[in-house]
């Protein structure tokens, strides 16, 4: 599972509170640091490894908030940067407690948690198993993430009415994502070969958590009325899944220096996509017999990949998959244009970012 | 890991609250239900995973909050039942991730979530790993369960101010448990022998946790004054720390009809506890080779565990703990004396039960 998506160029406003957003989630660990240090010394590591994490990544949701916000008319003011960055941190504990379940060896290019502390158990001489005690860590690491989210979304400097009523997004949104990854899990264990299955974990895994959710998040706080609220909900749904699909099609077809994972790690992981399903649906049923057997295969090699990507692009799927993306990008930019400034030019200026074949 | 303990008898206060407290959770997972029921109906599983292991259980941290709050001078009010039943959440999700951390066969007598996962797996012959797929499972039940929690405890009919302040234990009580977690298991792994670390542990891990923070917590929710905030935590830190001693000992020497655990299975876990620790320190250097020798191995015999027990009983290590608990349950019980009615009955038959010697 990918959490992240890539391919995105961020326009100088979201570089902006980019920082603001980084600095908000430092004083924050800073001050959850000290608590730590309050308990034991020993604790140093584990929040390393969540300070690490979070100095990394684009901080999307964080900006969709912040921007859903400003489209409601909503000033420029700390309370909703806290509430961006309390978003990054149930980012980072979906993150670390979705590369314990994955098993995964890194996390925006460095070691992930749970490697990091096995390495440590290791590097000591510790009895019992590294991995244990590395799995143990990450989902207690995690754990705190998702504490220290929920704390600063009670802190935030913003009216007591607008906080108790982004609740409701802000409660949907933590159930939908973990509901969401337990679906992704069994679509890959039934190794379900449905364009409509696929899609529908890509609402709830993806598509809603990455764009819809915290736009409505940010938009309920600003107060923003009936309309723009269905504005942000489809514009967040449609942008939503086009990002997922572009990082499906990046996830076969990147560069590697672009995704940061090596090529074709999707299809040798098993990943059951959209793509994935359009190409089942496609092609012969001799070509579907080859991709279920090279799909999962841990050593899938270069020319395995190839012929993946050649039966990809036979069968019409990948066109297929483009298409959806630009339907999709249509209908968000569609929305965006109705959304009033200074928002309206930042999400329009993410979906063109989002359209970009980054390769 | 051990999170709960035994030979507690409920006051009938106690138990009515009880059933008070499981109407809350009913109600609340009712609710969630719904919501997870309209995402998909595959959710069920892990929806009934939560379910059946909320349906067990002492309700201790619930009563505490519940009797700090009525001794703060708060009344029978819903909205403080609410709250309580939020501890009762977070104590589940702390279990599931514990669960899985530990790996253990069964929780509350009936078999662990990630094991009635693995199984759903199993039975469903789905690709892939069971272990995995119910180590993941479990691990995003947990992550609901934390979720879940928070919302409880924002949503509680209690006046914003109150829970604004109420806030500050609560989010400590999250950071300090999780903290204690780590720290234990350092403690095993490091293979720990000392004396003074185990109660550290203790005091993050379960004393505080069980009976301090649920009681400061009700009481800063009821707007109690210093003074009888530090009988709380006065109490709270003695009562809990003789409860997991007490709880220490029962693993060791304790009936397995009682506690639900088969004899001497502490030992072959290998836990780390103050008894441990206070024997090692007490017995001949011969006796603690063969004590650290037999602690966490696997096939510790009915001879062994013997063994182990009169080393125990004859370094005086069992009556050095159980000095401890009747030391630390008499401050507790001075302390009590203080607290204004009703909450005092019941915090004085509370210490009563737990010094109990139910062996």
């Amino acid at each position: 599972m990918r959490l992240g998506f890539g391919g995105v160029e961020d326009p100088a406003d979201v570089e902006d509170l980019k920082v603001r957003i980084s600095k908000t989630l430092d004083d924050t660990l800073a001050r959850q640091a000290d608590v730590l240090d309050g308990i034991s010394e020993d604790l140093a590591p584990l929040m390393d490894a969540v300070s690490d994490l979070l100095r990394g990544g684009k901080r999307l949701r964080a900006a969709f908030c912040y921007w859903g916000w400003r489209g409601a008319g909503g000033g420029d003011i700390p309370g909703i940067v806290s509430v961006a960055a309390a978003l990054e941190l149930f980012q980072a504990a979906a993150l670390l407690h979705d590369d314990v379940m994955d098993d995964s060896d890194t996390r925006r290019g460095m070691p992930s948690a749970h490697r990091r502390l096995a390495a440590l158990h290791r590097g000591n001489g510790w009895l019992g198993s590294p991995e244990t005690f590395g799995m143990a860590g990450a989902v207690l690491a995690g754990d705190l993430c998702l504490s220290w989210c929920d704390e600063l979304y009670a802190q935030a400097d913003l009216p007591a009415e607008a906080l108790a009523a982004g609740r409701s997004v802000f409660d949907r949104m933590r159930t939908e994502l973990m509901s969401g990854q337990y679906l992704d899990m069994l679509e890959q264990v039934q190794a379900s070969t449905s364009v409509e299955r696929a899609r529908h974990v890509i609402l709830y895994k993806s598509a809603k958590y990455i764009v819809q959710q915290p736009l409505l998040l940010g938009g309920t706080l600003g107060g923003a009325g009936p309309e723009l609220l269905s504005a942000y909900d489809e514009y967040g749904r449609a942008l939503g899944e086009a990002f997922q699909l572009r990082d499906d099609v990046l996830g076969v077809f990147g560069d590697p220096a672009t995704t940061g994972k090596p090529a074709g790690d999707d299809l040798r992981e098993g990943k059951r996509t959209v793509l994935v399903a359009l190409t089942l649906e496609r092609c012969s049923p001799a070509e579907a017999a080859q991709v279920r057997r090279s799909l999962g295969d841990p050593r899938l090699d270069t020319a395995g990949v190839n012929h993946l990507r050649e039966v990809m692009r036979a069968s019409g799927a990948l066109d297929a998959a483009e298409d959806m993306i630009s339907d999709l990008s249509a209908r968000a930019l569609s929305v965006a244009s109705g959304v009033p400034a200074p928002a309206r030019d930042v999400l329009e200026r993410l979906v063109t970012s989002a359209t970009v074949r980054a390769q």
